[in-house]
């Protein structure tokens, strides 16, 4: 179990991946856009983890509702799941509410989200572990 | 450089603690009081990075005022500085603002924060990487 990524929205991820090259040694930068989620993605692949850069493909993105509710700033962490549906079905036993099914996220990826209200304010999202 | 840890603000660490165990696999937790912040804090040591779970000891610290503004949910993220002087004076270089001197934080490690308006809304702390 690892933490995949720590996901931050922003209005446009190439200004903000300028600051986070002033802090940050980046070993490889992806970028790719996500249409179920309405993202592009910017995602800096650091030593150990990874920092996912998200902005919005257009009005409709749930990250436009996040950043004009709360402006830019941590969105989410995401952990890796070894067997995402079995992990996914423990959880749901140990009480988790969930935030829609599994689906398709970046990479090509099965992903879903663990409700903030189950994790203390903290939105968590279960990633399938790379092969 | 690595994601040292990422913190979670919250109102009752030990009850946190009970969600986070219903998630992750958490190979050893920590509990300490950094008397400087203020605060409680459990870490999570998890396979290749941790948790921080940040409990105020009362209503003059930080933790207090972001509850009391913000609800629970992610403060900051740490990131390990291997030369700390020299990685700040870096940064400081490259125009990022920090909030404060290097002072002590937990494990007795030397800390700083950079000041969120400097990476897109982050909180990020700066910590002398454990030798």
């Amino acid at each position: 179990m690892r933490v995949d990524h720590i996901a931050i929205a922003v209005n446009d991820a190439n200004r903000a991946l300028e600051n986070y090259k002033k802090i940050l040694k980046i070993d490889e930068i992806d970028v790719e856009e996500v249409p179920n989620e309405k993202v592009k993605v910017v995602m800096l692949n650091l030593e150990d983890t990874r920092i996912e850069l998200i902005e919005p493909l257009d009005d409709t993105s749930p990250i436009s509702k996040f950043l004009k509710e709360r402006g830019e700033g941590i969105h989410h962490i995401a952990i890796t799941a070894d067997e995402i549906e079995n992990d996914v079905n423990h959880a749901k036993e140990k009480g988790m509410k969930f935030l829609g099914e599994l689906r398709t996220g970046s990479y090509g990826r099965k992903i879903t989200f663990i409700h903030p209200k189950s994790l203390n304010g903290v939105l968590v999202e279960f990633c399938q572990a790379p092969h």
